[in-house]
């Protein structure tokens, strides 16, 4: 008989749901055709007592599952890119699944990937429910995140990038060039990774003796529609800023957009400083100075993280931080006499 | 006993061959440890008499295979997210890899897939050689090929775009616009789907009366780089061109960057028109005008036919060519009278 610590077979947990070893197996398998309550009164034993699965841990197929909230622009390839490579390198293929800007998957993703089984899932600006991340725990599919939305959740293993200190550095260089009327574009409110960069700001701009102005202070989205508007509100200031600090590089393609509708020339009228450093952004009209984000060593660091949780390795460490680097083009200059 | 024209079981193949079942075994799951010449010997029974397999037709993970000869720029994204929408509507998940700027995939990526035995293979402009088809069709793993890059090969199933129909679109535009010093960026000599662009817009001169002049056409290699570098040439011609007509987008990319290096505007001292309208030609400044190249819908029409293959439902046709369009932004005007 199973004790109160060890996992539960089918058998065994058919019995106490009092269901048919069928319908837990249906369950288990992450398979639709089971009523929700009882597919609920299974996972609730499930997560009081275990399962312990009878096949064998490898999963059929070697797989690693990727899943994107967005499939957008240039950073879901940086992405892409760091991941196929260490997954080249184990023999594992790169499975790719994006949630349409959901930032939580929904249920018929879930059963997707407790059908598959696959070696790892690696979710990416996104996060699971508790209850998901349950259940992934419970079908042994290690999980790690990769520059996480929100907050990751307790012991959840993520990868990100240095966005305080990246902010930090921005806001210096601006600074260092003579600005002081220096204006931010956020990104949203939950992501945890701009307001880090929001933070580096503010720290730069204290440290240099100069008052935050709540005015300039523009909440983006990242999008690059966002970066447009915030940039045409913040141009039309009676004091506008001579210098804009975007969260990501998006966000300044809207900034370029709108000192072109205004007339402006960047850098001579207006100094401009993303975030990531996207691969077009060099050939950005002028060339986008910008904090580079290591996209495809942080996706690489999370797949490489996935496959040490697949092996039962421990990790070092369960949140991993790469660093992040000023890379200096044409956008910014000293601001113009005035 | 199997007669000429009944496929052979594994343990057929083993006796014809003088190996051990094990080793044929290992021959059709693409596994490496076999060596060359038995491997050889096996394939070559396989393609003369056939492989009847033992096990259900249906792949232990649904996944469709999705293999870019490389993962640069905006075009994979739009692929994946049409490739994408398909799977996920059939509970199937995509598989990713690339090929590093090859345009045939080598064997460890032929034995990964024959291990994996994928429900399907979407290779984008990319091509298999006819070994390789083979090798896919004896275990009844069907492919589509995406844009192709070359000639598809006999029979193989293909989707692509209105190429010649949208270089003769392109080139229709400029001439209506009053431009007759038009030059065109192809891209690389392989690619047919340039090759169709530069015949469009040789016979849009053609149906004018305007003679080609062969200086006027660049043989690029659809990157940024190719762009820029004819460009710079074309731009210093003694009689240079009014307008360039380049064979994809990232190609106008390197035009806008020539243009602003020798301080010409767009579009008052020069026309650019691309190819493709990736997401981003929207917010170059000023706003590309180009040929629309329906990726996302062209993913979906091979996903689609994927499906139909794996289920042995005939298809219509083994070719589908979908329509381009010309979107009509601000790089494009009439030449300045001169």
């Amino acid at each position: 008989m199973a004790t109160e610590s060890s996992p539960l077979t089918i058998a065994q947990l058919a019995e106490l749901a009092g269901v048919s070893t069928a319908t837990v197996s249906k369950v288990v398998n992450g398979r639709s055709e089971v009523a929700p309550e009882t597919r609920a009164a299974v996972e609730k034993i499930i997560r009081e007592r275990g399962y312990r699965r009878q096949r064998r841990r490898t999963a059929p197929v070697a797989l690693l599952e990727l899943v994107f909230h967005a499939l957008e622009g240039d950073y879901p390839i940086e992405i892409i890119k760091g991941v196929e490579q260490v997954a080249r390198a184990h023999q594992l293929t790169v499975g790719v699944s994006e949630l349409h800007h959901h930032h939580t998957p929904g249920p018929s993703w879930l059963d997707g990937v407790l059908r598959r089984r696959p070696t790892g899932v690696i979710a990416v600006f996104s996060g699971l429910t508790e209850a998901q991340r349950e259940q992934l725990t419970h079908r042994e599919i290690p999980l790690v995140l990769l520059d996480p939305a929100g907050d990751p959740g307790q012991g959840v293993p993520s990868v990100g990038a240095g966005n305080w200190n990246g902010g930090l550095a921005a806001t210096r260089h601006l600074l260092e060039l003579g600005h002081r009327r220096i204006a931010v574009i956020t990104g949203p409110d939950y992501a945890l990774s701009s307001r880090a960069r929001l933070d580096g700001y503010r720290t730069a701009l204290d440290m240099a003796g100069v008052p935050v102005d709540q005015e300039l202070i523009g909440r983006g989205d990242f999008l690059i529609e966002g970066g447009l508007a915030q940039a045409h509100r913040l141009l039309r200031l009676p004091d506008p800023p001579t210098a804009i600090f975007t969260c990501n590089d998006g966000q300044a393609m809207g900034v370029y957009r709108a000192a072109y509708e205004l007339g402006l020339r960047i850098p001579d009228d207006l100094s401009v400083i993303g975030f990531d450093d996207l691969p077009p952004m060099r050939w950005a009209i002028p060339p986008l100075t910008t904090i580079r984000q290591p996209l495809t060593e942080m996706a690489a660091a999370a797949a490489t993280m996935l496959l040490k949780l697949a092996n039962d390795e421990p990790l070092p460490q369960s949140r991993v931080e790469l660093g992040t680097e000023l890379v200096i083009r044409e956008s910014t200059a000293p601001p113009a006499a005035s």
